[in-house]
């Protein structure tokens, strides 16, 4: 399911990058299997708790499951948000704002990736190393939403393209959000400490 | 929690409607209230999972809670972001567009106050009408957005708060979403169907 993801949101950012809408139509592709994969983990969890009754850390693994599937199934939608938004990109004649979209979204790609490796891994440095970048997206994005706005007022004629370009920096940024909800999830699941809401 | 939650929601959007800068600031004090329950809801049912193994029905509620808490603590970070938008609105000379904002965040609220009575009352009538009237929400705000975006192409010295309207908008459509999430949880909870991603 992870994987399903990460190549969701990689392929939808390569989609707009490349003005490709074949590419964005195979990015939207995983979305259904990733649905599945919500529904049935959530009830092999819930068979799970009913069946083994775990505790301690073993219950915190599957409490952090159901979060951490929650937040995937989440992630694979804007990634198909952000595909759909690059197919209008694509279709249009107006050309790309010239903003850093790419350095945003290999950003959150990097927080994706490490936090769902510090699950796999159990590794709370690679947990914390996502919740502090957290901040440094929010800033690039804010740039990024002010340079847009003022492309906007300059050249009222490509707002549609500039404004579908706001969406997307919104949406990755919404990315990155749940890629920090899973690394706190894995904070509490390998140390039983809930660092949430402490910045 | 819910309270604060639907309190935040409608503060926001009053302040947005009524340009008032110290009603935006209000809006957003619930905050780090909604913040410390998901915290301590989250560590009550780590703690009921762990000493009651509760099975069937009684199971359902607790991971139900898990996923509500969750959705809540969005809700009320979403209510915060309208809120900042609403500060920046009120604070720009410009008039505000003609679109009916209103209307989508009247829609928006019934479905929240719905969700959290269909899941008080355990009532899946109610969480089903959620579930029917998210579409209509999506329609809505579809064209909301595409008349925002050709006021941003006619008055781009407007554009500002336009797209600020445009980002209202939207999050207005991701609290229908979470409302959405409720419903099919209490739907979940209630009658132990899972009823996600059949549209």
């Amino acid at each position: 399911m992870a994987g399903l993801v990460e190549s969701a949101i990689r392929g939808s950012i390569r989609a707009l990058l490349e003005r490709d809408e074949s590419e964005a139509r195979r990015a939207q592709e995983g979305k259904s299997r990733i649905n599945q994969l919500q529904i049935e983990n959530d009830a092999k969890a819930t068979t799970l708790l009913a069946l083994q009754q775990p505790v301690a850390r073993d219950l915190r693994f599957i409490t952090a499951g159901i979060k951490i599937n929650n937040d995937l199934e989440r992630m694979g939608n804007i990634a198909s948000n952000i595909a759909r938004s690059a197919m209008s990109v694509a279709r249009s004649p107006t050309h790309s704002p010239s903003v850093d979209i790419s350095l945003l979204a290999k950003m959150v790609e990097e927080m994706v990736s490490r936090s769902l490796q510090s699950f796999v891994e159990r590794d709370e440095q690679q947990a914390r190393a996502v919740v502090a970048s957290d901040e440094a997206v929010g800033e690039l994005k804010n740039s990024i939403y002010q340079e847009l706005v003022s492309e906007a007022e300059a050249a009222p004629g490509d707002a549609a393209v500039t404004i579908e370009h706001i969406l997307i920096a919104h949406n990755l940024e919404r990315i990155a959000d749940h890629a920090t909800n899973i690394a706190e999830d894995v904070l509490f699941f390998v140390k039983g400490i809930d660092v949430r809401h402490q910045r």
